[in-house]
C-alpha cells in the first residue's frame, strides 16, 4: 500500500491512498483525516485502506491524479524524528572530515540523533537557506514509521512494528556541526528540516528487496541532474532498522508515527559514489590533500529516488532546489 | 489564563479553561479540542478561552471540579521538545561530575537539546525506569509554549511567541549519559519521558514575577515529602527565554506548540538547595571526597511546585512516584 499527504489548509494535510504506478490517489478523510490518525489506530484502519488500495489499483470507483509536487511530507510534523547512523563508511567519513574521533564502540552501539520533526519538507518543496556559507548538503536516507513500541523489546519484536518506509533527505548545514557537536549535546542549528518523498509504502510492496529489516536497493542521488550517487541501501548496514527501533526504546516507549532515519547511506564500494557530499570531500582530501568539490549552491537541484526490479519508482522521487531565504 | 488536557481515550486529551485557584475547569472543545489545535490558532482562539476563564473566575456558568491527578501533561505529545541549560552553575556542577570540559563559549552559546515529544507524563504519573542502577534523577525546570517561530529571528522578537508556561521534571537516567554524551549526538537513552505541571499558563498569571522573559519566583522540589531545593528561576539565569527561543530558530522555524525548557533551575547560592540530585552529589564530592546521596530508588517520590506572591499553587504541583517497570 501507498500513501501521501496532499498539502491542504490544515497543517497535516489530507491522506490519500495512492495507487502502485503514483499516478492516481483518492482521499480517504472517512476512513482518517490523517497519516498520523491511521497509525494512532493502524491495526484498525489499516484493512480498511488497503481495500482502497486494491480499488485503486484495480481501476475502480473515482480517483484523482496524484501529483508528486502537491504532496506535503506524508508526516507533514511528526512527534518524533530518531536518525541513526548505520552505514559505517559514512561515519567513518565523516568523522575523518571533521577530525573527530570514532565512537569506541562503533559495532555495537548504534549513533542516533534526535531531530526535529515540527515541520518537515514536502518532497518538491525548497531548501531555503540563509546563508550558502553555512556548508549545505544533502543526507539521502531510508526511514520507517512506526506504531507504538514498547520500551525494552527484543530487536525481533521491534521488526512487528515496522508499518511505512519512505525516503529522506537529512538536509545538513556542515559547518555549523564541529561547534555543535563538541558541546556533545547533538544537533540544533546542523540539522534544519528534512525532507520526505511523496509516499510512504507498506513493506511488502518491496517485494525480496525487504529481508533481514534491511531494503535492499540502490538509492539514486542525482546533483544538478548528474548522477552523484547508487549506494545499495542493503548493503553495508550495520544495523537493521529492527535493531535501530529497538536501540531507540531501550528505556521509553515510542509513540505511534515515530520515523527512524537509516542514516545517510554509504557503502565501502566507491565506485558506486556517494549519497551526501561531505563524504567525497574527504576522499578528495585523503587522495589530494584537498577537498575539490564544493557544498551546495542556491538554484543547485537535489534529486533521490529508488526503482524497483522493473525500474519503477517505489516512493516517487524527492525533487528539491536550494533557494536563499531572506 | 489557565489551561489543562484532562486525560481521556484521545491521545492528546481534552482540553480544558482552569480557573485560577485550580480547583474548577469547563472543556472547551467547542473552541478547540485539544491544546494542539488551540496553539495552532491561538491569536483567533485565544481571546475566547478567555472569555471562559474569566467566567470561571467569576462564578458563572457550568463547571467541573479539577483534579491534577486527571490532568494528561498539557501537551501529552508535542511536535517538538527542547531542552536548554540556561543555569550555569547546574552546567558546570554537572560536567564536573562526569569529569567533562566545559564548552567554549559557555556564557554566549546556550547548550540546548532536542528531546522526545512522542508521550510526556502527567503531573501525577509515576516515573518507570526498568533498573535502578541506571542512576534515576529529577531535574526540576521552567519551560515555555511558543507559536509558530520564524527562522532567524531576534531575542525581542522571540519574546513576543511566548504564549504560555508550564513547569517539567525533566527526569534523567545519569549513568547512561556518560556513554551516550561521549558520541557528540545528544541524548536518546539518559532522557526518558519528562513530566509536566497540571496545568499551562498565560505569562500575565506570573504578574511582575515574569520579566526579562525570566520566570522571577523559587521553585520548590520536595524529594520524599522533604524540601531539596528552592532555586529562584529567575537568577543565574544566563540566557532567557527569548534568547533560547532565538538560539533554537537559527536556521529553522520552530512548529507551534513548541517546548523550550530553561534547563534544571540552579543558583550559585548553595543554600537554597538544588533541583537534582547530581548537583548535590557533585558538591559532596567536592566537600567529602565521594558522593554521600544516593540517586532516587523505587517508591521515592517528587514533587515540584511554584507559589505566588500569595503563596498559591500557580501551575499545581508535579507529584511523582518512581516504579519499577518489568
Amino acid at each position: 500500500m501507498k500513501l501521501a499527504s496532499l498539502k491542504s489548509l490544515h497543517r497535516d494535510g489530507v491522506l490519500v491512498v495512492v495507487n502502485k504506478p503514483l499516478t492516481h490517489a483518492r482521499v480517504v478523510v472517512d476512513i482518517a483525516p490523517t497519516l498520523q490518525q491511521a497509525l494512532d489506530n493502524w491495526e484498525q484502519l489499516m484493512p480498511r485502506l488497503n481495500r482502497v488500495y486494491q480499488e485503486l489499483n484495480a481501476g475502480h470507483g473515482q480517483a484523482i491524479a496524484f501529483k508528486p509536487e502537491d504532496a506535503a511530507a506524508p508526516l507533514p510534523r511528526a512527534y518524533q524524528w530518531l536518525d541513526g547512523s548505520a552505514y559505517l563508511s559514512h561515519v567513518k567519513r565523516v568523522r575523518n572530515a571533521r577530525g573527530a574521533e570514532l565512537p569506541g564502540k562503533l559495532l555495537d552501539d548504534p549513533l542516533m540523533y534526535q531531530g526535529g520533526s515540527d515541520g518537515f519538507l514536502g518532497a518538491h518543496e525548497p531548501i531555503e537557506v540563509r546563508d550558502e556559507s553555512f556548508g549545505i548538503d544533502f543526507e539521502a536516507e531510508v526511514g520507517v514509521i512506526t506504531d507504538d513500541v514498547e520500551s525494552g523489546i527484543s530487536d525481533s519484536e521491534a521488526a512487528t512494528h515496522i508499518k511505512l518506509l519512505v525516503l529522506i533527505n537529512d538536509i545538513s548545514l556542515r559547518h555549523l556541526i564541529p561547534d555543535e557537536l563538541s558541546k556533545g549535546f547533538g544537533f540544533v542549528h546542523g540539522k534544519p528540516a528534512s525532507a520526505f518523498s511523496p509516499v510512504a509504502v507498506t513493506p511488502d510492496e518491496l517485494d525480496s528487496a525487504w529481508r533481514d529489516n534491511k531494503l535492499h536497493f540502490p538509492l539514486k542521488v542525482y546533483w544538478n541532474q548528474e548522477l552523484f550517487g547508487q549506494a545499495n541501501a542493503g548493503d553495508d548496514m550495520q544495523f537493521s532498522f529492527a535493531r535501530l527501533i529497538s536501540h531507540a526504546a531501550k528505556t521509553r516507549n515510542l509513540g505511534a508515527g515515530t520515523i527512524i532515519g537509516s542514516g545517510t547511506v554509504s557503502n565501502q564500494d566507491l565506485t558506486r559514489g556517494y549519497s551526501c557530499i561531505v563524504e567525497k570531500r574527504v576522499v578528495e582530501i585523503v587522495e589530494s590533500g584537498k577537498p575539490l568539490t564544493d557544498f551546495m549552491h542556491f538554484d543547485d537541484t537535489i534529486r533521490i529516488e529508488m526503482q524497483n526490479h522493473q525500474g519503477h519508482s517505489i516512493f516517487g522521487a524527492i525533487d528539491q532546489t536550494v533557494k536563499q531565504c531572506l
